[in-house]
């Protein structure tokens, strides 16, 4: 948490929030505040600041802030990807959320164990709570979006030709010829199947909407090195 | 597991293995092999190719192969990372291990516990353990090197500069003015801090014997998103 996410719901004055549970543990114990100790805060889709303790008890923290810097850059990509197992999921939203990715639809394809669908990982209780995690990393203050998208098909031909409008639309695939291409200076959208690819009706699908193959290398990364990889590669 | 590793321990005869536990629980339940089957198999620090399962037992599985290609290229890049914490650093061994890293020099800095140095994941067994599930991962056969450096300044001071000869050397840092170079057509050598940074003096020291602070933006991030995205932007 190298930034403390503030919401409305945390005001007791104009520029004054209290704080309990995890922010507090995480100010008391990690950062080991005292009154009068400065922390990184950032209202939920807002600015940025500092926040200064002016109370502390074994219940609460106080804190009085001033926010006046914009959060980071937005990274300009949509993320589409084939719902991960659980336990991946979780670190694969904190990493994309950290690097600036606002918009992750997660959807099913051929590959994906359909029991993945039916994780309590996906209530958006859990998917805010890990986009959270990757926005106190960044100290960005902008909340991603998270759709899930639990039919290929009808996602693919109703719904993906909209989403991608004025994006170069990519789908990693490891068979493809063309390789990723790198510093792109326009907005993408980018489509990364399960780890053992998506299958050639799937690649069929998504090419037929608009999506260019792209390659990374002949090696075969976890989707958690792979997002990294990729969002690095083309921004 | 997208090749079984091969070690000469294994060997029955000259093209033929026989394996238990964990590669032979991976053919039956991943797998699902039946005798005839064909799998991915390479050769530890060799060539990779098929191996045919010729007898399938509850304690073990045995293959014939047939060993004909060079496994992916290695990376051309020296990893100096600082200690992660123990759960971490399996991930990111891993991580980089199947994106082609041949040697890491895990560092102490200021803002490593002292506790991660002595943490079982650091011995030799656990650490081949990891470097061998990222060949795996990779399709790759070469084992990478993994050295542990405890004292940062001998570190630096006497054998860093042997280490970085012919060698671009960067080290990431948050405050560096410098963007981080993308796609090198040269050798690498890249220090990664802890989350927080090296603190100045380390910089300095690095600066010293050569390495140039680079910036990968204004986003802090997870060393196990670092890392891929370092690497990925480099090469």
């Amino acid at each position: 948490m190298n930034l403390i996410l503030l919401s409305e719901d945390d005001f007791i004055g104009a520029n004054c929030v209290q704080l309990q549970g995890r922010r507090l543990k995480h100010a008391t114990e990690i950062h080991r505040v005292s009154v009068g100790d400065q922390l990184s805060v950032g209202l939920l889709n807002g600015l940025i600041g500092k926040g200064s303790v002016t109370a502390l008890t074994p219940e609460a923290i106080t804190l009085e802030f001033h926010l006046d810097l914009k959060p980071p850059e937005p990274l300009p990509v949509i993320l589409i990807l084939s719902l991960p197992r659980p336990k991946v999921l979780k670190r694969v939203i904190i990493s994309a959320a950290s690097m600036g990715v606002k918009k992750i639809v997660l959807i099913n394809s051929f590959r994906v164990e359909k029991s993945f669908w039916k994780s309590p990982l996906l209530s958006k209780e859990r998917i805010d709570e890990f986009l959270t995690l990757g926005l106190e990393q960044a100290k960005d203050t902008i909340m991603p979006e998270v759709q899930l998208k639990s039919l290929f098909k009808p996602f693919v031909e109703d719904e993906l030709p909209a989403i991608i409008t004025d994006t170069l639309a990519l789908v990693a695939h490891p068979a493809a010829v063309e390789e990723c291409p790198r510093s792109l200076n326009q907005r993408a959208t980018v489509a990364i199947g399960p780890e053992g690819g998506f299958i050639p009706y799937e690649i069929d699908k998504l090419a037929a909407v608009g999506f260019r193959p792209v390659s990374l290398g002949q090696r075969t990364l976890r989707i958690e090195t792979v997002v990294p990889a990729l969002l690095s590669k083309l921004f």
